[in-house]
């Protein structure tokens, strides 16, 4: 079956080549299971892999990202970040887009080569979503031609970055520019933040590590202040905008190059959200066909809890979550490479709809894969607690996602805006409607014809959705022309707000349904066609149940075919469960990936369970020095007085 | 406001008291922040503060653990339980419990004195829910009079007892007992597990820690495996069941001796949940009107994002569930008190009603406080994601809850076994209903009068919901009934499980929201019972919301009526703006129970931020080992090569 998850046979087998590749060399090798190491030992063994990671390089085809370049990374580091992650996500990408052909050439081979380390400095303290409002200055001298750098506030410390706290020597920083006295808004610089020699903080610059964090504490990520820091006038990235010698600030011409961009890493973080997931999934299905527990008929033994209806009803939709959310991210990797290729010819026709989905699917994904995630770890029982699963390990890093790249209600009600404006279009009869948002412009049936899950196609599904994606849009819509009679626009918007938000979520749901059926679809072989189809109802009715009210509403269902939702849930739970295990073998993860030793595919979990608790540092002696220090003194003196 | 919450003044006094005495003293200060230190450091620490938490436990009234002992205890501990935890909380009372007179005045006044240090080993690798299926064995050997305890398997070893790894000297260890050839299942023994000099274990003892977990990762958690190990004949509990010394098994009379300890021991636990949802709350709240993001109006300066109206759906249901849940705690710690009254008279009465509503409440409260401290912990953005906001450690140790003590769902299906049973009598006409499901027996209106939360008051709220949860609990039963006329009961359970569960959440919030309304109509100060009104009115429309489309069956609600709950929780969020700091400074959380920057009482958020991260382990050296050892190499060549 995996042929298809990870497309193309020769993919797969790139797969077994790099996972070979990875194993056989020492260097990738951790010395005891990360989890067990102080943060200094963690920031450290990563440093070492991360260079050895980059030396090898040449292992695999760097220029997809996308597919090896994750993988070869993830076998590698695991879940920790490490300080040389945003050198490559962030700091080589944006020099390359953002150099003038002077600046790049003396840039890129420093970069390249590994010569200076970089990160990206943007997130203050104090200032996240609205960069409008950030606070470093960089205000330009044009007496000695330099700009000075500037924290005027504790509040614009740089915040978060991966690797600023101490491995980075240089960054790019984001800071408004100033220039004959006034301000043009936030602009990249490129900065040397610590002596190539020493790797001592240059005068005028503060950092350090912020400290530990849910998750990823093998990265350090750092804060940074600018005392009247003062860098050349050309460490401003020229590409675009320009400060003359003069103090001329010369505007940039627009340009939509840097979304092309944004949609490529959206389509990397929910591919990255739906392995973490699929990983979960993975071990929580496993584990749960080696558990037993219960005996429902005395004397039968114990049963496997995957035998369970509940246990089914919280895995099996994060299977499904799984599948669909790696669909959705090929299907949005798809659109990035067909808008690149519209874009070079002048063509922005599907810079909007690719704009409302990527943001929306970012959000939605990364929400349900954190909820997703945890249901895994839950259904667990108490081993889900241990660092043994690897399921805290795999919510901590990827709840991150609910936050970092535009903070999901944000994005959420980014999504809304654009809806919004679709829905105005259709009221007022000019809507030119692409793919995505075609349906808002439809009328379907007043009533869902529905009846059970076994008579039940995708066409007649994703029309109800799309009713109920519609009605939203449109209640949210005159809810909010209905406020904007008594108030302003902005109180009128924040008071329709979780309307709206709920309205993007069904766009999302109703998207990602789409590219699940789509994708299976496409699929020939009936014994691979089979489990994914009911795999891909379960995910239907799921939503549908979820939203249930919505499917009441004006009566468009009946009590009777909501009950039909329900009880097809469970059928297909039943039909399900004898390929559970073959659906989560075919996201083809490794023991090495997925890290955990209660998801091992030869299930020999318990007495790994033992193996895995010896090498905690506390087993490193049979008598702790708490004992003589503290118990041993208060035992002695109260058996000194019984 | 808070004379309320923590009941009776005197109480608040005592609050105060005890923190004053807790920060005066030395002893119970950390050095830094325990989030900064390693698991060896942290466990060290925890053991040092234990002994001194012990050693001046007089200040405080130890009978009343409900109140001051909890509250002492988090002062001192924080969020890590320590090696000594399960001493006080299950060695000492089974031992209270369990022992024959005997036993008791051998044993009891080592543990009161802290001559021994025990811990309670039940819960087994392969084993925890069922407990009938425990592996270890104490076979009773006739000749030397002498019980030999041993682990068959790797899946008998004892897994997850607090202080069992490195801390206690004793364990009372359940196993299967067998003598004369028999076995009479699990049963409580006395062991000691250490040399009382040296501490190292006995022989035929191994035990360690069971290594890092999500969170509480200042415990040893231990594992414990037998080789046929022998303890005297008397190391048995005796106080109910027997071993003669011929190996005569004496069966224990029926007791429900245990039943109230349970009750008492999840009121607790409700407590502790409920205060760290209440944390939480603070922590957002506070840090919401702190932070400023988004300038709806240009010019007119960033709006603290508490006034977002999604900031305030994702925090204000969390206020109210803290204040629920406390309630719901108060009200349960009562009826064990009425309970161990009535016990005392035989009067077994209420015992399958709170067998139900406890059950349940640890159920539901585990669960939905884990969801509303994420809320709150993604409320806070970036930063929520750091420890210096004590959100991770907070979700970390409380949900924690939604696993011991009860599985989660195995819990909500034992709560539904009895409301089966509550139905099946209400079918046949002979229900004999207690107050607490009372309304099963009833038949309420078919159709709701609520029109608007303007005129909606709590009998009528509470009606409604009542008909809600009655409705699905018959829903459940009669597809349970329908089920067992094709298949097997165990079949016909399994497959109507997960609505069975339902059934048991609606009973459970339906008390939940029954207890929120009658404790406020206590109060009778009218500045205090609006905003609370406000937020139990809250707390009702966001449970009726998201039952939604049950209350749309049967035309019970109308659209336009649930419209109305939707727009009744808008309405709500706004009054309850200008209360919502009150609302959280009213749990009358100290910074030290908070353990917070984001939540600090006096607003300090972000210079405190940088202060807290120059405590990082990876702050104590400018440059860090790493820089000489792997990155300069690398950036030394690349230099020499360019």
């Amino acid at each position: 079956m995996n042929t298809l998850i990870q497309p193309g046979t020769e993919n797969l087998q790139r797969r077994k080549e790099i996972l070979d590749f990875v194993e056989s060399h020492e260097e990738f090798r951790d010395p005891i299971p990360p989890e067990f190491l102080t943060r200094e030992d963690r920031v450290s063994n990563n440093a070492r892999k991360a260079v050895a990671m980059t030396d090898l390089a040449e292992a695999i085809d760097g220029s997809d990202f996308f597919g090896e370049g994750i993988y070869y990374q993830n076998l590698i580091m695991g879940r920790d970040l490490h300080g040389m992650s945003l050198h490559y996500a962030m700091f080589f990408p944006t020099i390359q887009n953002q150099s003038d052909d002077e600046q790049l050439d003396e840039w890129l081979p420093l970069v390249v080569s590994r010569a200076i380390i970089g990160t990206y400095a943007q997130t203050e303290l104090g200032h996240g979503t609205n960069l409008q409002k950030l606070e470093t200055t960089a205000t330009y001298d044009a007496a000695t031609k330099e700009f000075v750098l500037n924290s005027p506030k504790i509040t614009a410390a740089k915040w978060w970055p991966g690797g600023l706290g101490k491995t980075a020597s240089h960054a790019i920083v984001m800071a408004q520019l100033y220039t004959q006295g006034k301000c043009h808004g936030p602009h990249p610089f490129f900065v040397q933040l610590r002596d190539l020699n020493t790797h001592m903080p240059m005068k005028g610059v503060r950092l350090g590590d912020i400290g530990p964090k849910l998750g990823i504490n093998g990265s350090d990520n750092g804060f940074l202040l600018f005392d009247q820091y003062r860098i050349p006038r050309k460490n401003m990235f020229m590409r675009f905008s320009k400060v003359l010698e003069d103090g001329t600030y010369v505007a940039p011409k627009h340009s939509k190059l840097g979304f092309g961009a944004m949609v490529f890493v959206r389509s990397i973080m929910i591919k990255d959200q739906s392995m973490q997931l699929a990983a979960a999934a993975t071990i929580a299905v496993r584990y749960s066909s080696v558990r037993r527990q219960g005996e429902p008929v005395p004397g039968k033994g114990e049963v496997q809890i995957l035998d369970y209806q509940t246990q089914q009803y919280r895995l099996m939709p994060q299977v499904a979550r799984a599948y669909a959310f790696m669909f959705a991210a090929y299907q949005t990797r798809d659109l990035y490479l067909k808008l690149t290729e519209n874009l070079s010819t002048g063509n922005t026709e599907l810079l909007p709809e690719i704009h409302i989905i990527s943001s929306g699917l970012k959000s939605l994904v990364s929400w349900e894969t954190a909820q997703g995630i945890e249901q895994c770890r839950l259904g667990c029982g108490g081993h889900g607690y241990s660092h043994a699963s690897g399921l805290p390990e795999i919510y901590a890093y990827a709840v991150g996602g609910c936050t970092y790249e535009g903070e999901n209600l944000v994005m959420l009600l980014q999504v809304a805006r654009a809806l919004v404006k679709v829905a105005e279009a259709v009221k007022q009869g000019n809507a030119k409607l692409a793919a995505l948002t075609e349906y808002l412009g439809r009328r379907g049936n007043a009533k869902s014809s529905f009846s059970n899950i076994n008579n039940a196609v995708p066409r007649e599904l994703i029309h109800d959705f799309e009713h109920v994606a519609r009605e939203q849009l449109f209640k949210a819509y005159h809810l909010l022309k209905k406020h904007q009679q008594s108030m302003s626009a902005e109180d009128a918007w924040n008071r329709c707000s979780v309307e709206l938000a709920k309205a993007s979520r069904l766009h999302v749901k109703l998207y990602l349904m789409k590219v699940f059926f789509q994708k299976i679809e496409e699929i020939s072989d009936s014994t691979l066609s089979e489990p994914l189809n009911h795999l891909a109802q379960l995910y239907a009715l799921d939503l549908i149940s979820a939203a249930g009210h919505e499917f009441l509403r004006n009566g468009f269902y009946t009590d009777v075919q909501l009950d039909a939702v329900r009880d097809g849930i469970y059928v297909l739970l039943e039909k399900l469960r004898p390929n559970a295990l073959a659906l989560v073998d075919s996201f083809d993860l490794s023991d090495r990936e997925l890290h955990s030793v209660l998801g091992r595919r030869d299930g020999h979990v318990y007495e790994n369970m033992i193996k895995w608790a010896q090498q905690s540092q506390l087993n490193q002696q049979e008598v702790l020095p708490t004992f003589e220090k503290y118990f041993k003194p208060m035992m002695l003196n109260a058996r000194a007085h019984i």
